[in-house]
């Protein structure tokens, strides 16, 4: 119906008769002509309807905003005067002879200048998508999952797809279930990850696999989740947690080069320990050139208990952070600091103001000051390499408490005061995590998964100092997003048996949950390791963008719902009986609410 | 840790050092050596262990079949007696220097002969994944896959996501229902394809896309069916009906001559009517050279009212089908054949034996014959052009019973008497559906989809006399099988409205299931079609199995449990009361008896 899209045309095209099929997306009458400005998915082009042509200009008069149309007619050069340099086909516009309304318009329940709340902007998704940077956020999701595709085919992984309808994981309280009409009672699980099944499928000997994948979990939802995301999902055998590093990084590096022209260069590779020392986090965004410097050797003789308490606890950590430039911060915004780090459990935040280097004691502003003398001072300034006009801000207290306070002050002030280079790509490779957390019961919880390998260790040794031990396990991390994650996965049964004992699950429940992996084991399972990346996070990097609804055709709300079809909706009470549930509790309230 | 795939070797390796990793496939003791068969995902090559490199000897001693390994070797060129042409690689050998053992095997629990139920072989899916026959349509399909995805890419189709937690449908009947913890009481459903949001990304313009999608369908299995299945899918703006078929047509095309090295041809296009009348199925097997000939108008004047009575009802259809060679049918096997045609409720099989073409009523042998004249016996002959040694078959009822029957009998003689060629691919587009046909309470239901455009129709004509409006809807038939069927969608908010309430949809439901569809086409709704195909039927007819579960890494029983993970399974109470649902009837009975 259309011979190019709108947004195609330029001066190649001067002379030539043309079909264009789109929207009018702005119309003006100027000077007794009628101009529009017509759309389609390539961009917009400017058509004129001369009153000499009949037909047509009668037609155009009736057109409005976001009438569908198709228009025939000739392309034209612009004078140098009208030339456009804003719009890409700004150099011509199309004189129309011919014109077709497909359909007309109502007008559009949004508002064009864009004060539209979220909720109205997703009732009404398919208009808030004509608009051309939520398009283009797409069209770049749909090249990127095509660049990963060939790249992936071209190493050589095999593209398998796993089920949706699975069974439900142990703990079960993320799972989305969904209930059988055929097993009554019954239920299915919406996966999490298809990491199990990609296991077997290197049991199976595919050796190389990728799929692109959706995994759900029922969780809280914070503004940068969905109940529903997409992964890249990446399982290899007979490779090294570096050999597969090195393929996925290069994917990754290769993939910024496709989309933004950008040389990532090679990924630093940084433990989890110095990172939680040096950036007190495991996800450090290197944009960020601030670090957090030890300096408890420095204050342990002091006085102060504030600092030589936790200075001389073993659990205890004492750091400091430089922020240059941050004298300049006033009482109040000092306050608010030591404010938003209660968060993490500090109880205050102690600083020293540099005036002048070199005056000692003298030179700086601190309300800690009177209890360091000279010597100290001057350590910790030369340590924390502090210049005239920084700030040296601090934490004392319980290690992990230090630790997180700090990072994330790190990470505010490095936003804050503008000293995070946004325009940068710091991209790095995080290893060596430990392979167990203690959890809020005093249990432990498996820090990746439990089916992550250790780190050099016979079962033995795993089981007797299990908070020692170390995970063969890598996150990609890039300016502050994990944005990928995975690990050397456990292929020897006696290994599999102790981590899940370690984590409390008893072999009877070892039985029931996971005996098909168990079974698996036993007959000649492969080392294999692999790797998740969160598709929906790189395509916000990749298309400059907080939001994650910004970069999903048709996203959930942070309530999860839909509130352009709908749903969730009340049950249709035939289709519940048929499979046997029925709704309780609140939800029967709900639904009786709702019926009314 | 592996330099070349086992399957990759040949004579260009002779002399190399190689490292390979894999599966003991199988191994013999012959002459004081030991040999290998050794697999990995590529194929099979053999190894042999030399007892003068004692170490790996005394390893590969231990050595059984599927145990994991490592081993480095010497590729040699086998002598000309040795070479093993029914092997890949069987022109050389490798002679083992070292040997790393990654994982025993226990005996495996499938039988290597394959007397395995389809039960057991779910049961351990990763084991039967590893047969050569079985992995290699895995990798067929990712090989379709990625073929698909490279050619819609290089057309401009854009690869969009569409949600999995979405609105249930109407009906709801085939839905997976999710409950939500968020929203209690209510539920998502799983899609049974991304309809209305495919039609939804044309409303927004992105003219051109494309999805490979999970959908889910809770229906009675049948052998060929699962619960969730894959489509690809596909819609466009502003294409005619010819068009759509032309890429889709060219897609299959180059498919097939990518994977098959088969030119398909042009496919016929050809309507419902036709197709039924001839054929008996909206779906014809054109390696099938039988049809059905419509004889009515020969028989009408006949005493023989079993003829003659269906001949003269406008609702009847009197038709015969030529059997080549079929005179050589004993009566137990037409007596059989009158049997299978019951299923389809007619009531006896008519048939004339032509023994002698020439001799008229003397050269047929029949138990109508006497009720026949030889003009008409004549006339029915040259009509079927019948030859010696021929059988005609007749049907004489309810013109859709005779239909059906003849249709169903036409496939299964062709099967039998091996008068289809198996080794052809027919395809072939059935166009022109009816938009309506009648459902078993007497009311209208769509052919396709309730968003299927009509013809060439004005709303009014379209509520006036629905069953007889044609559908602007398109099969792709291949070898028999639906592979695919779209539609050019409505466009136009009162032909859907009309619909809808010819389809007993009354204006309030209309707003609470559509209203999101009856909004969107208010605002410039461009004129759109698409097309699904069904990705497991596609790969099922490249890789030649009849079995669904063949080209699915990890499907369901007919029962639609998977017997390795044991999904579904039964709830979790706590997260059951997390989600205010509680199982009750037959479920809970089940639950109890279960968890006893």
């Amino acid at each position: 119906m259309r011979t190019v899209y709108c947004g195609q045309l330029d001066l190649s095209h001067v002379g030539r008769e043309v079909t264009l099929c789109g929207w009018v997306n702005r119309r003006r009458d100027l000077g007794g002509l009628i101009f529009i400005d017509m759309r389609d998915r390539e961009g917009l082009v400017q058509v004129f309807f001369d009153p000499d042509r009949q037909e047509a200009f009668a037609r155009a008069s009736e057109l409005r905003n976001e009438f569908c149309i198709q228009l025939t007619g000739t392309v034209r050069a612009r004078p140098d005067s009208q030339i456009n340099s804003e719009m890409a086909t700004g150099e011509v516009e199309v004189l129309a002879t011919s014109l077709t309304v497909f359909n007309r318009s109502e007008p559009l329940p949004l508002d064009s200048n864009q004060n539209n709340t979220e909720e109205q902007r997703l009732k009404y998704r398919y208009l808030d998508l004509r608009r051309p940077e939520m398009a283009a956020r797409l069209k770049a999701r749909a090249r990127i999952c095509s660049f990963v595709r060939r790249f992936m085919d071209g190493e050589g992984f095999l593209d398998i797809e796993t089920p949706m309808l699975t069974k439900a994981t142990p703990e079960g309280a993320r799972d989305y279930l969904v209930p059988s009409r055929v097993h009554k009672g019954k239920f299915y699980a919406l996966p999490q990850s298809p990491q199990l099944f990609k296991q077997l499928l290197m049991m199976s000997g595919f050796d190389r696999y990728y799929q692109i994948v959706k995994c759900f979990r029922d969780e809280d939802l914070r503004a940068d989740r969905q109940p529903e995301f997409t992964q890249i999902d990446v399982e290899t055998s007979f490779m090294t947690a570096p050999q597969v590093r090195e393929v996925m990084e290069r994917l990754i590096r290769e993939l910024w080069q496709e989309i933004k022209g950008v040389d990532l260069g090679a990924f630093p590779v940084m433990t989890y320990a110095e990172a939680m020392r040096r950036f007190g986090s495991d996800k450090p965004d290197l944009r960020n050139p601030m670090e957090i410097v030890d300096v408890g050797d420095l204050v342990k003789n002091l006085e102060f208990k504030v600092f030589s308490g936790p200075a001389n606890d073993p659990k205890g950590r004492v750091a400091a952070i430089r922020v240059p430039g941050g004298a300049q911060l006033s009482r109040k915004q000092i306050d608010e600091y030591a404010k938003f780090i209660e968060i993490y459990g500090a109880k205050g935040l102690a600083y020293i103001k540099v005036n002048s280097r070199s005056a000692g004691l003298e030179g700086v502003q601190s309300p800690v000051a009177k209890f360091l003398d000279a010597g100290v001072l001057e350590s910790i300034l030369t340590r924390t390499d502090a210049r005239d006009g920084d700030m040296i801000f601090f934490g004392a207290d319980r290690a992990k408490i230090t630790t997180d306070a700090l990072g994330a002050l790190r990470l505010k002030l490095g936003r804050d005061l503008h000293i995070t280079d946004e325009q940068r790509w710091a991209p790095l490779w995080v290893i060596d995590f430990p392979m167990f957390e203690q959890d809020d019961e005093g249990g432990l919880a498996a820090m990746h998964h439990p089916f992550t390998a250790p780190l050099d260790v016979d079962p033995q040794a795993l089981a007797a100092e299990p908070l020692s031990v170390v995970a063969n396990a890598y996150d990609m991390v890039l300016n502050g997003y994990e944005v990928g994650g995975g690990s050397v996965r456990i292929h020897r049964s006696e290994i599999q048996q102790t981590v899940f004992s370690i984590l409390g699950i008893e072999e009877q429940q070892q039985r029931d949950k996971f005996g098909f992996l168990l079974d698996a084991l036993k007959y000649g399972t492969p080392p294999h390791a692999g790797l998740a990346f969160g598709l929906d996070r790189l395509v916000m990097l990749l298309t400059g963008t907080d939001n994650i609804r910004d970069v999903i055709a048709f996203p959930k709300t942070t309530a999860a719902a839909d509130p352009m079809t709908d749903a969730p909706s009340f049950g249709n009470p035939d289709a519940l009986a048929e499979l046997s549930i029925a709704v309780i509790g609140k939800g029967k309230e709900a639904a009786e609410r709702g019926q009314q």
